[in-house]
């Protein structure tokens, strides 16, 4: 690992983070009133409260103005019908792009509007993601359009470690940061960028028992595929880690916790009646993995649950209302 | 109007906020995404994000401290099951006194729970506001406890007034704030803050159409009595207006504008599924205003709403989901 030449580096997050401010949010980091290992104060920063509903803006912007950059594309395509696929509809847009996202067959009907709402084009292929992406790059090899990744390239990835370099201009007493971990891309770009900053800071990755293909990886030291899976956290449903984000996760991340199904619905619950914001289950695993904090872990100063998105559909709402036992909002 | 001496000024309110900074949160004004009047961004006081989920805990921090620094009190009573009850029994048990709260014999078992939650002992009397407000004073003078007003005093009001502070330091460029308006504690000590610091901002409060108490107040020059009303948004079914507070919306308000039930539902779905935010309905009535503002009446820089609250039950949220149709989180 010592000499693996890393893909993109904090100086990337760093001019990554100049290239999008004018398109994206600073997001608030909010006192949680929680606190974890031996009495050290909770932080949220909340990227349910970024444009498009999640931190994936940062890296569409990041990819699509890179692109720019270099000379340009006449159109962007990408094959994901969930927070991806809105953030590079939404970029595409306000950078004045056509784009196409290509969605299964079966996609649910908000997520389709959303992606129609913010200007792009929707195809239905398929109801598997190799048969979309299939498609995708069909398409964008007819077109001479550039298909954006949702999380393995570096591009994407360094746009969303700005979130980490805002973490630690917020506070620079962070101790510990804990980030969902789906393809990595959100975990190796805050890695790189708080870890190349402060080598201390722990960076701890989260991820649902039903989905723990990075857990199973660096255990085996190399990427392991879980095929399907089908956690509530829908965003983190990947079935391998990204192999240009998995070698960075290894050398950066310094634990990654695993939750329950169960403990992830709690969080989402808590941090609606307790906190007042809409999180999506998958960015509420941070929150699930508080309870599992021994001090060692979060250091001695802020930790920071790193919040990744609130697009949630009301039929998942009424779920969590359904499970909801009186007395749980008072909490505090 | 001109020679009335008002009970307290902005120089109370800065002083407020000094002696409440060490307990409450400076709530983050949130950019929302969303225009008023002629293409002016509009952005959210948050105040649901406020220690016990309301701005009440300003109020509530001011009287007591206020108190103490008067000789004190062997300990506090008040008669709110709400969020003024909640941030009574929060900010006492926080300062060290003993608190009662008077609650109603029907009270919703959360609220009961809440209360008792941050410490304070709960007592029922009655079905009516007037049944505790008695039950409350007489407990008071048993004991030589002291009855917390939750709206109809400068103590209560100047600490409220203290978020009109803050969205001024947050935002420098203010031109114009909505705020509900109840018993006119919140509006009276924000007017006085933001008036007397630059008169040129307007200062817009909102009512429910079923609570227009201050609304037909100041078309007839005085306090009117609406009796008992069923809004949705509980925080402001008041039957009049301050004999405090009123004449300061009397001189510093420059409009109140009445919204309908529906429109409040829809402005508390708006702030969940786009904004990621949960207010209660009493909260979401800025909201529910700003497509009723011409751009005269929000002038040329930011316009503010303050989002009052975010304390719901599950009950209230289950009911904002049944009229829910599908494609209304995808408006951004």
């Amino acid at each position: 690992m010592d000499n693996h030449e890393f893909p993109f580096t904090k100086e990337d997050v760093v001019l990554a983070k100049e290239r999008i401010r004018p398109y994206i949010r600073e997001t608030p980091l909010l006192a949680s009133g929680f606190t974890a290992g031996n009495d050290r104060p909770v932080y949220f920063k909340c990227e349910n409260l970024q444009v498009t509903g999640a931190f994936k803006a940062r890296g569409a912007f990041n990819f699509i103005l890179s692109l720019q950059s270099q000379g340009g594309a006449s159109g962007v395509i990408t094959a994901s019908s969930g927070n991806h696929g809105q953030a590079v509809a939404y970029a595409a847009a306000v950078l004045g792009l056509p784009c196409t996202v290509v969605v299964p067959e079966d996609v649910i009907a908000v997520k389709e509007q959303a992606i129609r709402h913010y200007g792009a084009k929707v195809e239905s292929a398929g109801r598997t993601s190799s048969a979309r992406i299939e498609r995708a790059e069909q398409l964008a090899a007819q077109r001479g359009w550039v298909f954006v990744p949702p999380y393995d390239h570096p591009w994407t990835a360094a746009g969303q470690g700005t979130a980490g370099l805002e973490v630690m201009q917020q506070r620079s007493d962070v101790s510990a940061v804990l980030v969902p971990i789906g393809g990595g891309g959100l975990i190796s770009g805050i890695a790189t960028a708080m870890k190349e900053t402060n080598p201390g800071v722990r960076v701890i990755g989260v991820e649902p028992e039903l989905a723990n293909d990075t857990y199973l990886s660096l255990q085996a030291g190399k990427v392991v595929d879980i095929g399907a899976n089908h956690t509530i956290a829908d965003g983190l449903r990947t079935s391998h880690p990204g192999h240009y984000t998995f070698p960075i996760v290894q050398r950066y991340v310094d634990e990654v916790i695993l939750v329950s199904e169960q403990d992830i619905l709690q969080a989402a619950r808590d941090l609606l009646f307790n906190s007042k914001l809409l999180v999506e289950p998958s960015g509420a695993v941070p929150v699930a993995a508080l309870a599992k904090l021994s001090p060692q872990k979060v250091g001695t100063g802020s930790v920071v649950c790193l919040l990744s998105g609130g697009n949630t559909d009301p039929g998942w709402l009424a779920s969590l209302l359904t499970g909801l036992a009186f007395g749980d909002e008072v909490k505090r």
